[in-house]
């Protein structure tokens, strides 16, 4: 199939924030793939629990929300232009910022929703009304791109693994790794989809199984630590991940296994891509040494769907990333292009800074 | 502390298999580590099914319980001497053999009470009996010595990780891989010790942990997935795990996600050592090629302590063991001595063959 024909219809029917033009909808993230819900937030102070709680996840999918968050607390707000609109919009900005440390995208998409206020008269509200819009299309827009260029990369009859939940569900639509992925199997250029189930939160079990499944793409679940001896078994061609922020040099902050899977990968001579949009590109952080790696509750270790699996009295630790250098990813592909072996010249050529 | 007045009583209190001369009891380590209970076996196909079922596991523990299997089985055998005995017990070996496919130790341990047989008269029950018994003293007294060897090799303020569970619980008592801990921390040599929590079947979140604790070590429990990232941040100096078979070649079968930690030591210049007895030495079988991974029910991968993780009607690849090859180990300890570097040639002057 050509790629300009490619069916989004049939292969991109979830959708995980839905605005009413009076509240904000999150499909309920923590519930999937067994309740399908949607939580309503009428203020920017929900979205943020929200996101901290992780009622929405996935880098592009946090900066949407808060984008709207933003068009949330407008309401409470008077102001006879942006620039007022803005300073008295700041404490709701800062807490929507909070709510996840490491993500790029939500202090990106929140430095767009000041700046859209900046020139803005009286028609302040429908402007950052218009820019929260604008994040959620372009990043379904920049989501279809990626896609065709990722899946470009791919030969024919390729196997590839993902890890973690990059689709739909963590984006407008379409998703990052997983659109490369979903175009692929447009195009034929993929045949099996493996799915790391990623703990502890288990998003590729609980989240990529189902939304693959929703759209006809049949996943195979695996165990993390299963993943290097599925690559020596020949079964993966590439490696297919999301990232949270991708560094000046190309070093990428990912969801925690993404290291490994780096590491194993180079290791069987499987490629490996990391797929974002451009607004998870930071310039600013030269390389992965100075990412903070966000630690959640150590609880998430402890039990399992509300079932605990450690012993009372047990420690854990529990990043919720890691950073896999650059020297380890083959291609950096975001919706302005390509980085083949990423560095700090080929990066710069890409996103200039 | 020296090595010969390490208190055993304090660091080794756990016993997961009790012959009472007339039943064997399997401490069930499918409900610890909430649950300390002890299932009774009366015949050879509740000891058959126990092994299968994870009732015990560990490739030691499954050895010693198959040799109790063999006197049970015996009690339904009436023979004039231990040659017409074993004919007689060979439908009860065989359902015992098949119980699982991967550890040699089974075949091991059921070879030897066959070989016991041979030469036995009429007090070939008693003859049996004894053979079993030895299999379990000489597996503790095993374990005590790697103990003492593998310590040997650490250096004081270490702090190391462990995969799966090879502890007390693994064996007779004292464990292979744990054994080597428990010998470090009571030496002083070992500061910290990492426990990945060992996917699907959480081997080290539900027992490990429990096991150590139990003996007043404090683990912290990590994602497998997170075991790269823990090493990038230079907490582990040594990895340490257990065998289920280990090659002519050095090539060690072991429970899933070994593989991928050896491949991320070695990426991170972290030593990487196996510990088991030398019943787990396999000289007959060449190379890692040649050894069949078991494969467990995919459900396994749906669902933690009954509670389902994934949408139904997804795939799941659900591989027990992998194979880490020789050129990734820096250490094999057995109570016959350590061969580092492992080699064919190093393999051959340790245990002949």
């Amino acid at each position: 199939m050509n790629d300009t024909r490619l069916d989004y219809d049939r292969y991109d029917r979830i959708r995980p924030i839905r605005w009413t033009g009076s509240a904000l909808e999150l499909l309920d993230q923590r519930k999937l793939p067994f309740v399908v819900e949607y939580v309503t937030c009428t203020d920017s102070a929900a979205v943020a629990e929200a996101i901290h709680s992780l009622t929405v996840r996935g880098a592009p999918a946090i900066g949407i929300a808060a984008g709207w968050g933003v068009v949330l607390a407008a309401r409470d707000v008077e102001a006879a232009n942006g620039a007022e609109a803005v300073a008295k919009l700041e404490p709701a900005i800062q807490q929507l910022n909070a709510a996840r440390p490491t993500a790029v995208n939500l202090a990106w998409a929140l430095a767009r929703m000041r700046r859209s206020l900046a020139n803005a008269g009286a028609d302040w509200r429908e402007v950052l009304a218009r820019e929260a819009q604008a994040i959620a299309d372009e990043d379904l827009a920049a989501n279809r791109r990626m896609g065709e260029l990722g899946a470009g990369l791919i030969a024919p009859g390729s196997d590839v693994m993902t890890h973690c939940n990059t689709g739909s569900l963590a984006t407008a639509g379409f998703g990052t790794a997983l659109g490369v992925i979903r175009a692929g199997v447009a195009q034929g250029r993929i045949a099996k989809v493996y799915a790391g189930e990623t703990r502890p939160w288990l998003q590729g079990a609980r989240l990529t199984a189902w939304e693959l499944q929703q759209d006809g793409i049949a996943p195979t679940l695996v165990a993390d630590a299963a993943a290097a001896h599925l690559m020596k078994t020949g079964a993966v061609d590439w490696v297919i991940v999301g990232a949270d922020r991708i560094c000046a040099n190309g070093d990428t902050a990912n969801k925690i296994g993404t290291y490994s899977l780096a590491i194993a990968a180079r290791h069987h001579g499987v490629k490996f891509m990391v797929v974002a949009p451009s607004s998870t590109v930071d310039m600013a952080t030269a390389s992965g040494d100075a990412i903070h790696i966000e630690e959640r509750d150590p609880g998430e270790m402890f039990a399992i769907g509300g079932v605990r699996t450690a012993a009372p009295g047990i420690t854990a630790w529990n990043p919720v990333f890691d950073v896999t250098p650059a020297e380890l990813i083959d291609a950096i592909v975001t919706e302005k292009g390509v980085v083949e072996r990423p560095s700090v010249a080929s990066m710069k050529a890409t996103f200039g800074g």
